[in-house]
C-alpha cells in the first residue's frame, strides 16, 4: 500500500496558512484531529483499494447505464453512511456547517487514495454550492438534504461539441412547458459522472437557451435535471429523458465515467429553471470557482501520491555504490543525489500547490463569512491555483515515474497511472490557457490592479529571502506593464506571468512556513522535512519563476510574426 | 493522416547544421534528396497508417513466440525490400556506406511516422556497430550482411532485475563449451523487440560474466547469440535456447515488445565471444552510445509528430472570436495567443532538439573519419542530446495534449498516445538522471574541461544575443565552479547544468539556423517559420534556462540536510 493520509500535512496547513482557528469556534484542534484521522482511515480501508480496479477494469458504459467496477457501489455508500460528505455543507441542510477548508481536506484524502473516485464527491459540492446561492426554498428543501450526505450526487452540463472553452456557443434548449417547469433538449459532453450506478439520483445542472435568448453567455440559464424525478414525498420517481449515449476512453481517471448525456431525446427531458432567466452565466460561476480550486486540489492529490510512492520506491530499491563514498556497497536510490533533488522537489511542489489551495480555501472562508478584501483575493488566486497546482501535479507525477526508472513505465509499479490521471486537471473546469487569461484579464484589472497590489504588498512584507523579493518585485513590474498593454500583449504574457505569481505566491507560503516549522514542536522529522522543502523551494524553485520574465514581457508579435499556413510548412 | 516527414526540415539540418557537403563526396544534394523523399514516402505508404493499431492491439506474447499487429511483418518486409536499412551500413557488408547523418534522417521518419516499430531497425544499429567495432572477421560475414539490410534484426541484452543503472550488478554467465563457443545463462528484462514475428532471425547482443571474472563493470563480456543457430550455409537453422518469458504491459510505444528473455533453461544455450573477454563494457559502450543518440533523436521524433497533429487541429477548430478583435465572429484557435504561444514553442523546441541531434551525429561522421576533436566533442554531447532532447519530447507532446483541450485527452485523438510513449525516452539507455552524471562526471573532466571550454569558445565565437551570450557565461562559470567541486555537488548540479548547457548549444544552433534561414532562397514559409522558431527560442527559452544557474550552483548539502526517513514523515 502507498497510500498514507497526509495528516501532518494538512493540520500544519489548516493551523498555519488557512488559519482555522480564525474561522470557527466549532472546529477545534481536536475536531480537527477527527476529521483528519477519521478520513484518512476511511479512505485507506475503504477507498485506496479500489484505486488499481478503477483504473484497469474502469467505468463501462452498458444499455441499462454505466456501471462502476466492483466495490465502488460499497465504498460509496460507506462514504455517505460515515457523514464525510456534509462536513461543509449548511446545518440547515442537515450539514455540519464547518470551515470549507476542512471539507476540503477530506476531500483531498480521498482523492489522495482514489483520485478518479473522489470526482463524484467533488462534483457534487458544486451542485451544492449552487443550489445554495441560487435555488428557490423549494428547490434547496427537494435536493440540498441528500446532495450533502451525498445519497444523490451532482454533475455540472456545460460543454457541448462545438463549446468546449466558448461556453456561449453552446445550443442545448429549454422551452416552457406550461407548468413552471421547462423541456430541455440537447447533447452534452465530458460530463464526469453524468450516470453511475452508486448513488438513488443523480442532480444535473445544464446550462440552455430559453426561446428568444440574445446569443453568447448573456442569454444562458441554469437548469436541474434530475435523473429520477421527484415522487410527491421526495423521494426519486420515474426516469426523466436523459440518457447516456456513451462514455469516453480516457488517457487516464478511468474510474470516472465521463459521459455524453442526451437531454429529451423523447422531448420529455423536465428541468427547473435555478436563479432567474438568462442568469445562467452567474450561477456556472458558483459552481466553476468551487470546482475550479477543487481541481486545483486534485493537483494536489495526485502530486501528494506521487510523491508517496516514489519515496516508498526510493528508500526500498538498492542501485550502486554512492558516487565518491568509502563503501562500494550498493545503497538504496534515495541515497544517490539526484534521486534525492528530484524527491525533495516533489516534497517541495507537492507542499508548494497544498499551501496555495488552502490559503485560497481560507480567504474563501473569509468571502464566506462576509469578508470583502478576502472575497477579492480568492477570485485572484483561483486562476494560480486551479492552473499552477495542476501543473504542479503533472510534474510531479512525471518526476515519479522518472524515480521509478524503468519500472516506472511497467503500469503494475502504479507510477503510470498518477502520470495519466493527471494530465487531465491542466484540460477540466477551463484549460490552464483560459485560467492565465482570466488572470490577465478580469483578476488583473479588478480594482484597477489594487487587488493584485494588495496581494504583492502582503508578500514583500513578509519575504526574506534575497530571490524571492526580486521575484515579486518582478511580479510587480510585469504586472503594471500589463495593465496597461494590448489585449494580445496581456495574453501572450500570460501564461508566463501565471507561473511567475504563483511561484511568488508559493514561495511566499513556503518561506513563512519554514520559519513557522523552525519554532514549532512537534514530529521533528516532519518539521525538519518541511524546513528543507521550503528551502529548496525558494533557493531553487524560485530562481526558475524569475527566468520566465522575459516571455512575461515580450510582446505578442513574436508570435504572430508568421501566418498561421506556416506552422504547417 | 496527421503524418507528414519533415524534408524541409531534415534538409535543412544536413546542410547547415551536420554540413554533410564536408561529410562525403557521394552523399550530393540529389541524393540527399531522393533519400528523404523517398524515406518519407515509405514510411507514409506503409508504417504511418500502422501506428494506431500498433498502439491499441501492440505486440502480443504467445507459447510460439511474440506476435505483432497485423500488417507490420509486411512492412517490414517492405522496409528491408527498400533498402532502407543500408545506408549507414559499410560497403564490404552490403551496405551503402553514407554518412551516418543521412541514415538518421531515414530513422527520424520511420520513427516520426510510427515510434514503436522504428525500434526494430534502431537497435539492429546498435548491433552492426558493436560488429563493425568489436566482432571477428568471421562473425562480421556471418551477421553483417543480413543485420545491414535488416533481415535479421539485433537487440541489447543488458538490464536484470537487480541491475538496472548498475550494469556491472548483472549476473548473467557465459562458460565455455570447449569449442570456442559460450553457453549463456540468466534471465534479462527490458529488452527490446527481444522476439517478434518479422525477421528470419534476431541476434541478441548479451552481457554476461565469464568464470572467475571480477565483480562489476571490469568483468563483463559481450557475447552473440543467435535466436536461431547458423546452418553451414549461413541460414537459419535450430532454434537457440532461449526463451521469451513474458512482455511488459507499459504506458507506451506498445508496438515495441519489451521482453523478458530467458537465456539457457536447458543448458543449451550457445553464444559467441565479441571482441576480448572482459571487454564487454567498451564494446556496450560502442552500442550505448550510439543507441543514445538515436533515443535523443526519438525525443525529436514523437515532438514533430506532436507538433504536426497540434497544428493541425489547432487550424481546423474554430472556437470563440479573438479578444480584442474587431470581429465577434469565432476563429480557429491558432489564432488565439496563448494557443500560438504554445504552437511555437513546440515548433522551436522540436527544431532546437533535431538541430542538436543532427549536429552530434555530424560530429560522429566527423569522428569516424579521424577527428579527434569532433570525436571528444560527440562524446561530450551524447549526454546532451540523450536527455534534453527527450525531455523536449515529453514538453512537447503534453502540449499537444494542452493544444487539443478535452479532445486531447481522449485517446481516440491520438495526442494521448504521444504523451505516452514519450515518457520511456528519459529513462532507457541509461535515464537521464545517468547522462546527467555522465555529464558532470566523465564528460566535464575529459582533457581537463578542455572539450568543454572548446565547445563554449565556439558558441560564444558565434552568439549575438544578450540572454544568449548570459547563458554561455553562465555555463562556463557553472562548469568551472564544478570542475573543483565535490563528487556529491557535482552530482546535486548534474541536471539543472546539463539542461542551461543543453539550451545553450541549442539556442546557438538556432540563432544560427535564423541567420542563415535569413540569407536563404527557398520556401518562403518554411523559411519565416525557422527565423520566428530561432527568435522564439533564443528570446523566451534561453532565459528560462538562466533561472536554473542558482541550482546549478547550489551544493548537496540542501539536500541532505533531512534523512531519507523525513521524506516519508
Amino acid at each position: 500500500m502507498t497510500f498514507t493520509p497526509a495528516i501532518a500535512e494538512q493540520r500544519f496547513v489548516l493551523e498555519h496558512i488557512a488559519r482555522i482557528a480564525e474561522l470557527s469556534d466549532e472546529a477545534t484542534p481536536d475536531l480537527v484531529e477527527a476529521v483528519l484521522e477519521g478520513a484518512g482511515q476511511f479512505a485507506q480501508g475503504e477507498w485506496a483499494p479500489l484505486e488499481r480496479i478503477g483504473d484497469t477494469v474502469g467505468a463501462k458504459w452498458t444499455e441499462q447505464g454505466v456501471v462502476m467496477p466492483e466495490g465502488f457501489a460499497a465504498a460509496y455508500k460507506a462514504y455517505v453512511e460515515g457523514g464525510w460528505g456534509t462536513i461543509g455543507s449548511p446545518v440547515a441542510f442537515g450539514g455540519q456547517g464547518l470551515p470549507v477548508s476542512l471539507a476540503t481536506a477530506v476531500i483531498e484524502t480521498l482523492g489522495t487514495a482514489n483520485i478518479g473516485f473522489a470526482l463524484a464527491p467533488m462534483l457534487t459540492v458544486g451542485a451544492i454550492e449552487s443550489l445554495v446561492h441560487h435555488g428557490s426554498e423549494a428547490q434547496q428543501q427537494a435536493y440540498l438534504p441528500r446532495l450533502a450526505t451525498g445519497e444523490w450526487t451532482g454533475t455540472m452540463n456545460l460543454t457541448e461539441p462545438q463549446a468546449g472553452s466558448d461556453v456561449g456557443a453552446l445550443r442545448s434548449t429549454a422551452t416552457p412547458r406550461g407548468d413552471s417547469t421547462w423541456s430541455i433538449k440537447g447533447t452534452k459532453i465530458f460530463i464526469s459522472f453524468g450516470d453511475h450506478d452508486m448513488a438513488d439520483n443523480i442532480v444535473h445542472l445544464v446550462l440552455a437557451r430559453t426561446p428568444g435568448a440574445p446569443a453568447g453567455t448573456k442569454g444562458i440559464s441554469l437548469f436541474l435535471v434530475p435523473k429520477y424525478r421527484l415522487n410527491a414525498d421526495g423521494t426519486p420517481g420515474e426516469a426523466n429523458d436523459v440518457r447516456t449515449v456513451s462514455i469516453e476512453h480516457k488517457l487516464g481517471i478511468h474510474a470516472s465515467p465521463t459521459c455524453v448525456l442526451s437531454f429529451g431525446d423523447h422531448d420529455d427531458c423536465v428541468g427547473e429553471l435555478i436563479g432567474k432567466e438568462m442568469g445562467g452565466i452567474v450561477a456556472m460561476f458558483t459552481m466553476m470557482n468551487n470546482a475550479r480550486l477543487n481541481v486545483g486540489l486534485q493537483g494536489v492529490e495526485v502530486a501528494e501520491r506521487a510523491t508517496q510512492r516514489a519515496v516508498a520506491y526510493a528508500r526500498e530499491r538498492v542501485q550502486s555504490a554512492r558516487a565518491g563514498a568509502p563503501s562500494r556497497n550498493p545503497v538504496a536510490i534515495i541515497e544517490h543525489p539526484d534521486v534525492r533533488r528530484m524527491l525533495i522537489r516533489m516534497k517541495a511542489q507537492t507542499q508548494a500547490a497544498r499551501a496555495l489551495l488552502y490559503y485560497a480555501f481560507g480567504q474563501l472562508d473569509r468571502a464566506n463569512a462576509g469578508d470583502a478584501a478576502a472575497k477579492a483575493r480568492v477570485e485572484l488566486l483561483t486562476p494560480l491555483a486551479k492552473a499552477h497546482a495542476t501543473d504542479i501535479g503533472s510534474e510531479v507525477a512525471s518526476l515519479g515515474i522518472q524515480v521509478h526508472g524503468g519500472m516506472g513505465y511497467i503500469e503494475e509499479t502504479g507510477a503510470a497511472q498518477h502520470y495519466r490521471d493527471a494530465r487531465i486537471f491542466a484540460i477540466y473546469e477551463g484549460t490552464n490557457g483560459i485560467q492565465a487569461a482570466d488572470l490577465v484579464g478580469r483578476k488583473l484589472s479588478m480594482d484597477n490592479g489594487a487587488t493584485l497590489l494588495a496581494l504583492i504588498a502582503d508578500m514583500r512584507g513578509a519575504a526574506e529571502d534575497a530571490n524571492l523579493i526580486r521575484l515579486i518585485d518582478a511580479c510587480e513590474e510585469v504586472a503594471q506593464h500589463l495593465l496597461t498593454a494590448s489585449t494580445d500583449d496581456r495574453l501572450a504574457a500570460s501564461y508566463p506571468f501565471l507561473t511567475m505569481l504563483s511561484t511568488a505566491v508559493c514561495g511566499w507560503l513556503m518561506e513563512e512556513s519554514g520559519r513557522i516549522a523552525a519554532r514549532s514542536d512537534g514530529d521533528p522529522a516532519f518539521l525538519a522535512m518541511k524546513q528543507a522543502a521550503a528551502r529548496f523551494h525558494v533557493e531553487q524553485i524560485v530562481p526558475e519563476a524569475l527566468g520566465l520574465k522575459a516571455a512575461a514581457l515580450a510582446s505578442a508579435e513574436a508570435l504572430y510574426a508568421v501566418a498561421a499556413e506556416a506552422f504547417a510548412a
